[in-house]
C-alpha cells in the first residue's frame, strides 16, 4: 500500500461517521488478531474459516458506512467540471475493486 | 466470536502452511492498522476504499492457503463415519460463508 501521508489527499470537510468507522476498524484489527492466535494454537479449519469471514464481513459493512458518508458529503458537495470528475472517477476504481 | 480455546478443538497434526499462514494474518493486521490511521487523518474515501479491498483481497488469499491445508491434511486423512461427516458438514458450512 501506499503510505505517504500527503497532506493534498486529506478533506477539508468533516464526515458525519468517521469516528465510527475509525472505531469499527479497531474492532475488526482486534477480531483479526484472535483469528491469527486462533491459527497460531492450530484451531480447527473450518471455524477458522467461518471467523476469516466473519472479519470479512465487518470490513465490507465498514466500507459500506464510509461510501456513504463519502456519497454524502464528497460526491453530492463535489461541484463540477474536473475536480467532480476526478471525485467519480476515484471512486468508481474503489467500487470496481469492491464489487466483483 | 468465540474465544474458548477448547482443547479438542485442536488439531494432532500439523499443517504445511500454517506459519506462514499467521505470518500473513499479521501482515494483514498491520495493513488494517494503517487503513484505521488513513481514516482517522482523514484521507480521502475512494483511497481507503481501495485499501480496505486490498485487505479484503488479502484476507481471502489467506483463507485459500488455509483452506488448501484444510484439504491436504484434514479432509483427505478423515477416515469415515461420523468424523468425516462432520468434517465435510463443518468446512461446508465454512465455504457457504465464503462464497456467496
Amino acid at each position: 500500500m501506499n503510505d505517504n501521508h500527503q497532506p493534498d489527499h486529506t478533506h477539508d470537510h468533516e464526515h458525519k461517521h468517521r469516528k465510527q468507522i475509525v472505531n469499527r476498524l479497531s474492532r475488526i484489527e482486534g477480531h483479526l488478531r484472535a483469528v491469527k492466535e486462533m491459527t497460531a494454537d492450530g484451531r480447527d479449519c473450518a471455524e477458522v474459516l467461518l471467523q476469516i469471514a466473519a472479519v470479512r464481513k465487518a470490513l465490507d459493512n465498514a466500507a459500506k458506512l464510509l461510501l456513504k458518508d463519502h456519497l454524502e458529503s464528497c460526491v453530492i458537495n463535489a461541484g463540477s467540471g474536473d475536480d467532480r470528475t476526478k471525485i467519480l472517477d476515484d471512486l468508481n476504481k474503489a467500487l470496481d475493486h469492491f464489487i466483483r
